[in-house]
């Protein structure tokens, strides 16, 4: 599927995508001492392309795919997963949150969805950086630019990752890519939700399609384009007012705890290094 | 207990720390629209300097402190917890993290001390800000300086916060300010424990104190002395050696996940704006 009924510069260069961030991965994961990474698999088109571009990056037998439903889980996302980790060779396991998140869910037994469905995100979190310490690898995220930007996704939840190799692709070029590098049309067409309830999807919760967001995304954020600007393209202006305050609004996602200052250096200000800077010297 | 027996630099002018502190919190919660904090409660000096500064920022009815402990707990820990809550007239509330914690537990029955330290930490993370939801207040961080320059914190569990008001006090720090602002002289004064298990302490497992750290951590990082300039004052070269390759190798944990530059605009790179963005304009 041609990219035609978006913005066509949101078309990007597969090959080179490809490239950048197979190298990125590898050298992220060397540089600091790696072989291996673990990475949790849901059956989504995200979490397939960072799996195949790790196992470009690594080897398959070099990374752990987690497979970490709820009870209520549908049978069609373990499928889905299971095609990526025979496809690439990965090595596997399945841990079922259910255990770990019930608890909360009978203490507070009128919790709304919003935060059953955070709790299971960090106890994914949980489970997949209890994992990496047990098989030595690097916590691998895949998270896309478009979540990130509107903030949907869980902090500390699946936030949560030493890399985010799919973060500055679009929702609608992670599906370019994916379909370049073979993951299954199954995965990438069937419409994307974060299987916290039968039938749940992401763009029934957000009220609007990934392609409309990433249109008015990419158009404020990476050409810096005004509100007015963006609606002269055509788009409608309450659309467009509602992305640009959800990017806003969901900042503090996007950046470390805050710090007050007090001393001459004061981490997060002014003591500031690369994540390898131990490995340099 | 007069600092004398480390760098007199180290002393702080706690009046003045006090006010910028109190500010910072009231601040940063208000400004994001927020009139109420959480923050878990360990019984330690740390959450409970954070404990008070929060109370005269916000008011004590307005901080729900929990106490969130394991079946291993020591009953001190709540104890010295509940004084704090009585001390501040805070809400409080009581979550054991006991049954979210042991379905991984009985999983890997041989994890070593330190995955179940890190599951440990994370719950009460995945509690907090799940009570953060619930009560509606900002999460409160109880991290100091000499914890986050050695890493000895846990990834998205206990490091993970909106705030962090200690974030630049060394733990000497910490205590001279705890004893400024009353914080009770038993939770002071004893030894500082992560209470993963019983007779746990920081200084047995770190294998030095925390007096000795912050001062090589001071020099080393406020004043940007050499490694021999630190030895010149006095302390031992493996011991300095060991605490800058420690600050080295954790800076993982003080940075967020990497996003490989793709876009024009890169969330992490070219993409940054202050935390409260979105209330200013």
């Amino acid at each position: 599927m041609p990219l035609s009924h978006i913005l066509p510069q949101l078309e990007i260069n597969t090959t080179l995508a490809r490239r950048v961030l197979v190298n990125f991965i590898r050298n992220e994961v060397h540089k600091v001492g790696f072989q291996r990474a673990v990475l949790g698999v849901s059956g989504g088109v995200d979490s397939a392309l960072a799996a195949y571009l790790t196992a470009e990056a690594l080897g398959g037998e070099n990374i752990k795919a987690l497979r970490m439903p709820y009870k209520t889980s549908s049978p069609d996302s373990l499928e889905h997963a299971q095609m990526v980790i025979d496809a690439l060779g990965l090595r596997s396991g399945t841990i079922e949150i259910t255990a770990m998140v019930d608890p909360l869910f009978e203490q507070f037994p009128n919790m709304p969805p919003l935060r059953q469905g955070n709790i299971m995100a960090r106890q994914r979190m949980v489970i997949l950086y209890d994992q990496s310490a047990e098989f030595n690898g690097l916590v691998i995220g895949t998270g896309n630019k478009t979540e990130m930007l509107l903030g949907y996704s869980t902090l500390f939840g699946d936030s949560a990752a030493a890399l985010h190799p799919l973060g500055d692709l679009y929702k609608c070029q992670v599906r370019q890519l994916a379909r370049d590098m073979g993951v299954p049309e199954a995965i990438i067409q069937k419409a994307p939700s974060a299987d916290l309830w039968p039938g749940q999807t992401d763009e029934g919760e957000l009220g609007y399609t990934y392609d409309e967001a990433d249109q008015v995304l990419f158009l404020l954020i990476d050409r810096r384009y005004t509100r007015e600007e963006v609606v002269q393209e055509g788009f409608a202006p309450a659309f467009v007012d509602r992305v640009y305050h959800t990017v806003r609004r969901t900042q503090y996602k996007r950046i470390m705890p805050l710090i007050p200052k007090l001393s001459s250096r004061t981490i997060g200000y002014d003591f500031l290094y690369l994540r390898d800077w131990g490995e340099t010297g």
